[in-house]
């Protein structure tokens, strides 16, 4: 099997008519942009940087403002073939903090002179002084010009109504503070062996300074495996990569004072693109049905780590792509499974050389949310 | 049952006849100090801060260097009963980095007037920032203030042979380098339901800035969880609480140019503390051995997340308190199990009054180390 494939999310969320077709131009942008790259991590580095440069998604320039009005970005990227990963955290004044996750990525696969133990993320000025020596200069940027017009006009809007909140006085339309939270991210296989992951992401909207998401967490935001079997002499590789999105459920803002514990913050604690990664790998080894396993994965895995939070059903989405390649015969997949109204893909393969874009909505209708489990999954052959 | 038990651990690695008499001191100290506390949440905030104000332990002041000769700390605290966990990584300037960490923990069970979602991890100049309006002002020092002479001595020893070994000239004892990378720990346990872990750590000697490392990470370094069963009407509530450590491996430096993936990356691999805490958890309601269950999670688990690092026999350490308190009859026992060379522990409780200390060693010998599985595990009923 030859080619290369890519997917690209901007999130899980809702996404209104408005921004839709905005949104569906950035990820076929960036899967086109992206294509002429040759292997699966600069395809992944590639189309993320694209994202993270368009203001309409909430990543690099755009990003949500912090408390203070500032920029602060998480990314991570994860290679299945050298199973290296790289991730930064609170980097302010980094324009694609997915390449500087590279950087570090990259930087781990180096021999050390005293043998010390490289990082595996990297925060804050020490983020900055580590992509002064490792990352190209033009990608270290005044902080300030990573705050686009609509998220100024977003921390006014929210920072005015958290004022009038804190004084008692009442908010409406509180939950849309959750609606612009998306992260975005790539998932990529470029022939033998060669599969790649990676997200990034500006975070919650006022959030404190400092906040470290699942974007930035190994095992939350992306994965990437690998694995070889060889079965009647003959070598069979089989490839699974994964990259998570979560929002706030505005559904779970009942009362003005309330409690939320997050879907960023859920993600992290049941390590989710790791879980669907190694669940999908186990599943392909065992030709069991990948569809079950990412339901069983999302419903009562994810509830099973999250059930002791405030949020008892967190809204995350997932692209993963699963590869078996046996030589003669082979098979890409694309699932997409999401547990909110709706997820934004876009995806370029061998059998789909223009990018194909799409916004995947949930059923409407009043039975729609009554029937669990709350996750919608669908799967596409590449 | 009624009483309070407090465990410390001052790391799993090395231990010289020439520290020994001095870490268990300091051991032995944050026991009998934190004794007067009445919660498991307060009991380990104040053995680890007592920890961290010690110079021979490498965590708060006496914490090993950056590469740029600052000081970094890196915490996390956990509490069972409310399922709450807070974190802080790469912070400067902030004397007992455990403090924060529970302030990050008691900042998320408050209700936001906006539904935001509260942070589990803060890092760098937000985590100070955060600092000045959550931490009591005596806790905020100056950042140079926490580099003990000691760890300025090792710094400038290290940067030499750092220097030499970039310019491709010999570096003896090179391994040594490893010797000073503990992190140091607290497990609790106060009554009916009330069971809590931390860890603190500087983090490696010559690190990167920026670097987060185990015992910054959510599931790595500290857990604590509390379970309740009702068999025959009578309410069966069981406590799990670890706290990890994890040093290099210095035998893996067997050239001067080598790779090492690092123990304290393995353990965020593998989500170590998480991983012990299931799996003690399950033993304990299924009426299964411990023993057999922290080997499995030892070797077989951890080496199956570290399989493609190229650390092949992680270095790492835990002490697990775990408790079965059914109102009449109960039990604490606590269980030390590491794959290094030595161990410090100290501990309090009801039948043993006056804190109790002991480095734990592993057998000597030719054969001691040719043996399978290289993990060595002691229980203590307390």
């Amino acid at each position: 099997m030859t080619g290369k494939y890519i997917v690209v999310h901007g999130g899980a969320g809702y996404h209104n008519e408005a921004s839709e077709s905005s949104v569906k131009r950035a990820l076929r942008r960036a899967c086109k942009r992206a294509y002429s790259s040759t292997t699966a991590i600069e395809l992944v580095e590639s189309a993320v940087s694209i994202l993270e440069d368009d203001p309409c998604l909430n990543a690099g320039f755009g990003s949500n403002l912090t408390l203070q009005g500032t920029v602060e970005c998480d990314a991570s990227i994860m290679d299945g073939a050298r199973k290296a990963f790289g991730s930064v955290g609170a980097t302010a004044g980094i324009k694609n903090p997915i390449r500087l996750a590279r950087s570090v990525l990259e930087y781990s696969q180096n021999p050390d002179p005293l043998g010390r133990i490289p990082p595996l993320t990297l925060v804050s000025p020490g983020a900055n002084l580590f992509a002064e020596h490792h990352l190209d200069r033009r990608y270290i940027v005044d902080p300030t010009s990573l705050a686009s017009q609509q998220a100024v006009e977003n921390w006014n809007y929210w920072t005015t109504n958290l004022n009038k909140a804190t004084q008692g006085l009442e908010v409406v339309d509180c939950e849309k503070l959750h609606d612009v939270q998306d992260t975005v991210g790539a998932i990529a296989w470029c022939g033998p062996s060669d599969i790649a992951a990676g997200v990034s992401s500006g975070g919650l909207l006022l959030k404190h300074s400092g906040r470290i998401g699942e974007a930035a967490v190994y095992g939350a935001g992306c994965w990437a495996q690998r694995d070889k079997e060889v079965i009647d002499e003959r070598t069979l590789v089989r490839g699974i990569a994964c990259s998570v999105s979560g929002i706030a459920d505005p559904i779970a803002l009942s009362s003005l004072y309330t409690f939320v514990s997050g879907a960023g913050e859920n993600i992290i604690q049941s390590s989710l693109a790791k879980l669907i990664g190694r669940t999908a790998g186990e599943a392909l080894s065992s030709d069991q049905d990948i569809h079950n396993a990412l339901e069983k994965a999302l419903t009562v895995d994810l509830h099973e780590a999250c059930k002791d939070s405030r949020e008892q059903n967190p809204k995350v989405g997932i692209i993963l792509l699963t590869v078996e390649d046996g030589g003669d015969t082979s098979s890409v997949r694309l699932w997409c499974a999401f547990t909110t109204a709706s997820m934004a893909i876009a995806y370029m393969s061998p059998s789909n050389p223009n990018p194909k874009s799409l916004v995947l909505r949930r059923p409407h209708g009043k039975d729609a949310y009554s029937k669990h489990p709350l996750v919608f999954i669908t799967a596409l052959r590449l």
